[in-house]
């Protein structure tokens, strides 16, 4: 028999693990539980900060609903969500880095012919962003589909402001020809807070931390015999790059936007195209293989 | 600038936290965000894993309500519980172990004469509960209040079962004289499982795991002068004492029942004290000084 005490703990309640269970399950589950507890010995967390956690946890579960993830929220400002990403894609050199999905991608957004204009509700400033999708070796993919999304100009996306914007307003996809050329039509993106009214937003206050994000736009390129890759592209100068609240941001992924002169060569828009782009974004992504 | 990457992952998180953030805060939150990075590294958690986890942490907080506390389950069958009380009770050579809380004390139970009867639904087989409460040294504590709360015969607490036990069934608040001695009237309890219709059943089941705390009688006692102790007594030949699903068993605190023979000398009871008493469990409970 062996019971808990303060210098077996972790041994004893791994010890309870049935002969059975899944090994993967085992494994990650007594990890945890042996992490868990130096945590608590290491701080000797009191009984009131357990009472607090325990009452944290469950307003953290209780402000989900269909439209809010408090617990992915929770990952994200504490590098977890970055992590994850981190140990699952380790790119070879001279692949393009993956940043965090985020909650705010939608399944099922309209292919938009190359060049085409995503910003429907005509606000903030035009930015074209053009540059191929390569093999790491600098081959052009073809047919590879590429899925973008940014908030508007007041720093939301469609989804979060489903009566004041178009369906599918700052999203599209676009799919490479042979050359492996993109180019689409979006707005200059702005930063914006994550949702800071619920129990992660007081965190952040309690840590001296702000809510911010950084201007990005969001893509996921997805094409044949080639690991998908999700990403974001950032605006060079932003106020955030160094203190993004999610901690998304890589260097590498950083452009400077350059302003676009009148009468500058520009790709074809989509019919009846009228407003005058004002910025360029010019990157070329490169994809792992699969496997 | 600093930007998160898998080796420097808790370094860049904890690096953003505020000059003015409370030092407790920092501390705890530093060694929290270290140990879960180490976690997720050691394991390499996949992205299925990690949403899995998020689901299983909401569903967990929605489970929550007035009379559910889903996060305590979890934390209590994870030994998080017991390894708290641990770190904030280390007690001194001859001093009685204390153990897990719970979620079943109820505050304002009525205090009885001395050898009363707590169990009101004339369900389960009687005990008599006598001892002293002590000082470390042995020396007699005059006004201790001894709260003390089971299960019914049928493993449910009063709280459970509002519609059908009587308010504060086998609850009671004894207080002891110059002699230090308490005695009253309880059940012999018996085993229940917790809760496990929720995550954290789902979680014990996929872990090989059963839902079943041994039979307990708790203890809270409270006294002038020294720190207050919260504790069970077990019953000796439980199944279930070497395999407590929340870790909550101490040798120390195993009192063997002794079978009472009719005309055995016992403690007067309350008036109309009729049934007969079946058992009978001694056990001296030893303080702590405050401080």
């Amino acid at each position: 028999m062996s019971y808990l005490t303060e210098d077996t703990s972790a041994e004893v309640v791994n010890g309870r693990i049935g002969a059975q269970t899944d090994p993967r399950l085992r494994e990650v589950m007594s990890s945890l539980v042996s992490h868990l507890h130096a945590f608590i010995k290491e701080v000797e967390l009191t009984e009131a900060e357990w009472d607090y956690a325990i009452e944290f946890l469950t307003r953290t579960g209780q402000m989900c609903d269909d439209t809010r993830q408090e617990f992915i929220l929770l990952s994200d400002v504490l590098g977890v969500s970055m992590l994850v990403d981190a140990v699952n894609h380790r790119l070879p050199e001279g692949a393009t880095q993956s940043t965090v999905f985020g909650p705010f991608h939608v399944k099922g957004a309209p292919e938009r012919p190359m060049g085409a204009t995503i910003s429907l509700d005509g606000k903030g400033e035009l930015c074209l962003f053009e540059g191929r999708v390569l093999d790491v070796d600098g081959t052009p993919i073809e047919n590879a589909l590429v899925d973008v999304w940014s908030d508007n100009e007041d720093g939301f996306y469609d989804v979060q402001q489903p009566d004041i914007q178009p369906p599918f307003n700052n999203r599209g996809v676009f799919r490479t020809g042979p050359d492996g050329r993109y180019a689409f039509r979006g707005i200059k993106p702005v930063s914006y807070p994550i949702p800071d009214d619920g129990p992660v937003g007081q965190m952040l206050a309690a840590l001296g931390r702000h809510p911010w994000r950084p201007a990005h736009m969001h893509f996921m390129i997805s094409a044949p015999e080639h690991a998908r890759l999700i990403t974001h592209l950032f605006v060079a100068g932003d106020d955030y790059l160094a203190s993004d609240a999610v901690f998304g941001v890589k260097p590498d992924l950083i452009v400077g936007l350059e302003p676009v002169a009148e009468g500058d060569a520009m790709p074809p828009a989509e019919q009846g195209e009228a407003a005058p782009v004002k910025w360029r974004a010019q990157y070329d992504f490169r994809l792992k293989k699969q496997g």
